[in-house]
């Protein structure tokens, strides 16, 4: 395995080939295929997020891969922003179409013309509907397997409400359900930022999106909000009639999990030197048990017979691999702290006779001696355990990597030597704003992520880092993915 | 609702728009939009489809939607049965690609070249891999919502092995997952025919499919397994190296249950003329309670108490919705009964003095009194009951569906009158016999199924039902869908 932290990019690379999580060989630029250990890692995000945004009232649908030219022109912001990644279908068979069919580079275009069906009083509010579905755009920047690819997975909940008020609400519970998952379940640390102008959702009003760390210090967009307002209901007539008889547009969000993207934040949040590491719940495999056999020894039999035995018992709750292959226990060792399996259980003919196992924490390397009968209580404690440890510590780096600058060169000093979040004084995040959040971009490689939500902070006697005009807002820049 | 015997396309129809399955308005011809109702039972289908593979040591794998021209190219056979159906992708914003893309109609031509990648020695056999995917086929046929359209979800298993007789044990474990989940879980009889030659998937050696009967008596294929033999692994160079150095090519089957489809087979078996009647692990509600409350009256407030009471206590081990709206009772009752929720509960102020409930069953409409302290244990059994009597009954329906004939007149007289399938006396299931099922086809509207798989019953002195030779086998005919 490569280093780490010296070498973040080549760690990454390294271990998407060996943990088998995908193959990038499919012989079509920017696809790849997703391999069984990241997959079932991913149905797993895919099942806690569909859990809660069922409780927060979302109910599933799917809705066609293809949406007709027609519809896809209809908002002329959102055309623009995403016609130059599109993937056309132009026949079927041998003929041509009468008209061109996008591949869905998100649904909005799809989904709002059937919302102007559904929804026609009050009643019919608020309207909370997502999918799971995949999603394609011809990216013409780089691509790098589970980050960015000309095809992902994602969920994209698309939300209706009567009042402006209502919708902004729901940002707010977009970023508690960003909160719930990704850094409660997954351990994944991140800020929620409303994005500056001039880098929001082709259609949108404003965007919100949660950014975490990647450990090279470069920041990495997750799920992301987009507080639409009446811009889609008026291009796609989604109205209703309020209890004065009268049709009003409604107010709009959208919210988009990309999972392929989340999974390769888990991975880098949580991985080490030896590999994956894997919290309990999104684990393919939660305990592997490995037999430490000697040739011909007679005790082989009974060693494996209290393994199968364990094995048993622990199904019951756990997802429990006994590794009875011809390997040596050092190989398998390896190469299941590779695959990031949380608990290995170690059992010989001493441990037999002593009545214990060895049990080996992955995320500490910790080993230690537990009966047989306290087996599953130690493993139940170190499911929590994990998952708290997890989340401490990449909290805690998270933490030591928000900093603030006020001036162009220590943010560029601070972007090259730790990298992260710098807080900075700038003018404004309306489009106003552009020229100086390019003149950072030019001068750092740093990006203008935007203010932080909710915040009620705000410079005093500040001048804006880049234009040295009074400073009106904090903006946070970062180097990003 | 339309009656279901006498009409059950007008049924269909009805039952699709009413209990909110799907809506047809998109505009995309061939394209439905999937509705939360059948989306809801459909994920459960997912779960139950993918346990139960999984179980069966198959891994799930995602592989990409869009499959490069050449790749699609390699099988002669394969490609000529699935180009006139295929959607391509020509032009990504406004340049052309390269190399057209077609997007999936099925997955052998992605997924096999990477086979040939990953399969080197004995040790990587078998390999089983499955992915829950959209396919997309632009039928010429009209379209039926949830049972033909131009996509559809599925899952689809492609599993490779190192003989001949590996392949053919996995057509039996097909089968026997299409028994456990199709008729164990959700109660739909089938019969698992090998097709005749002249009805098998583009490429494959032989195919087999589970077929059941819809109420007008015509068959709708559901699950079916290709046996690919080697015909696959040659185009695509799939080869393992034997234990003496030698390089082979492997054997092939793919299997392949739409989902969706399933779900047509699902609302159709068990329907009746008050609308949907689902399975218990099939229903996205399991359980309405309907408070009866009278206006203005003081009890109310105690009813709707003890409904959340009860709602809370059943929700630990169901999925409980208390209909707390404005309509009256007697339009829930319609309404939930027209969605196939299994189990109702009513309650009003006589229940509450009385200390229990009424406790409905959707599949027999049977009312019972159920004290507050026996509803548990009331509604435990109801799911096991509901279960046995949904699989009885259609069961016994279908077997009632299953006839024998000699000639054609009889043949054409019980596809007229009642439908299901037909034994005939057939001279061959080779592509000899293509002439004789086209006259079949041509006399009765009959088309023939194939021969019931594994079965040892051969006919002795009889005649082909349609050239007169002697039949050396027993086929079965039913009118399509």
């Amino acid at each position: 395995m490569k280093i780490k932290k010296s070498d973040f990019s080549e760690w990454y690379n390294t271990i998407i080939k060996e943990a088998e999580l995908c193959d990038l060989r499919y012989n079509l630029k920017g696809f790849i295929v997703f391999l069984p250990w990241s997959v079932m890692s991913m149905e797993k995000m895919y099942k806690k997020y569909e859990e809660v945004l069922q409780k927060n009232g979302h109910r599933p649908a799917w809705f066609p891969a293809l949406i007709p030219e027609s519809n896809f022109k209809t908002e002329s912001e959102h055309v623009e922003g995403f016609t130059p990644e599109v993937l056309w279908v132009t026949h079927a068979g041998d003929s041509e179409l009468e008209q061109k069919y996008a591949m869905r580079p998100t649904s909005e275009t799809a989904m709002y013309p059937m919302y102007s069906l559904w929804i026609q009083g009050a009643k019919d509010l608020p309207l909370k509907i997502y999918q799971r579905a995949q999603v394609w755009r011809h990216e013409t920047k780089a691509t790098k397997p589970f980050i960015r690819s000309r095809e992902f997975y994602w969920i994209e909940a698309h939300d209706v409400f009567a009042t402006e008020n209502e919708a902004l609400v729901q940002v707010k519970q977009d970023m508690e359900m960003a909160q719930q998952v990704l850094f409660e379940e997954l351990g994944i640390p991140f800020l929620f930022f409303k994005r500056p102008q001039w880098d929001k959702f082709a259609g949108a009003v404003d965007t919100y999106a949660a950014d975490t760390l990647m450990p090279d210090g470069k920041t990495l967009q997750l799920p992301s909000t987009h507080m639409l307002g009446q811009n889609f209901s008026k291009a796609f007539n989604v109205k209703y009639m309020d209890e004065n008889g009268e049709n009003k547009y409604c107010w709009q969000t959208c919210y988009g999990p990309a999972i392929s993207r989340i999974y390769a934040a888990l991975i880098s949040t949580h991985g080490d030197d030896k590999g994956l590491v894997l919290p309990f719940d999104f684990a393919p495999v939660q305990i592997v048990m490995v037999p430490i056999l000697k040739s011909d020894s007679p005790d082989n039999e009974k060693i494996i017979s209290k393994c199968r035995e364990l094995e048993k018992e622990l199904s019951r709750n756990y997802s429990v691999h006994l590794d009875n292959s011809e390997n040596t226990p050092g190989f398998k060792y390896n190469y299941w702290e590779m695959k990031g399996v949380p608990v290995r259980i170690e059992l010989g003919k001493r441990d037999l006779d002593n009545g214990s196992v060895m049990l080996v924490k992955r995320h500490t390397c910790e080993k230690i001696k537990v009966p047989f009968k306290e087996i599953k209580k130690q493993i139940d404690n170190a499911n929590k355990e994990i998952k708290d440890s997890l989340k401490n510590k990449s909290k805690e780096h998270f933490e030591s990597l928000v900093s603030k600058a006020d001036d162009m060169k220590s943010l560029n000093s601070i972007l090259e030597k730790k990298g992260g979040f710098v807080r900075v004084p700038f003018c404004t995040d309306s489009m106003d704003g552009k020229p100086c959040a390019e003149k950072i971009r030019d001068e750092t490689h740093g990006n203008v992520r935007g203010s932080l939500y909710n915040s009620k902070e705000k410079p005093k006697n500040e001048k804006c880092i880049s234009c040295g005009n009074k400073a009106k807002i904090y903006l946070y820049v970062a180097r990003q993915y």
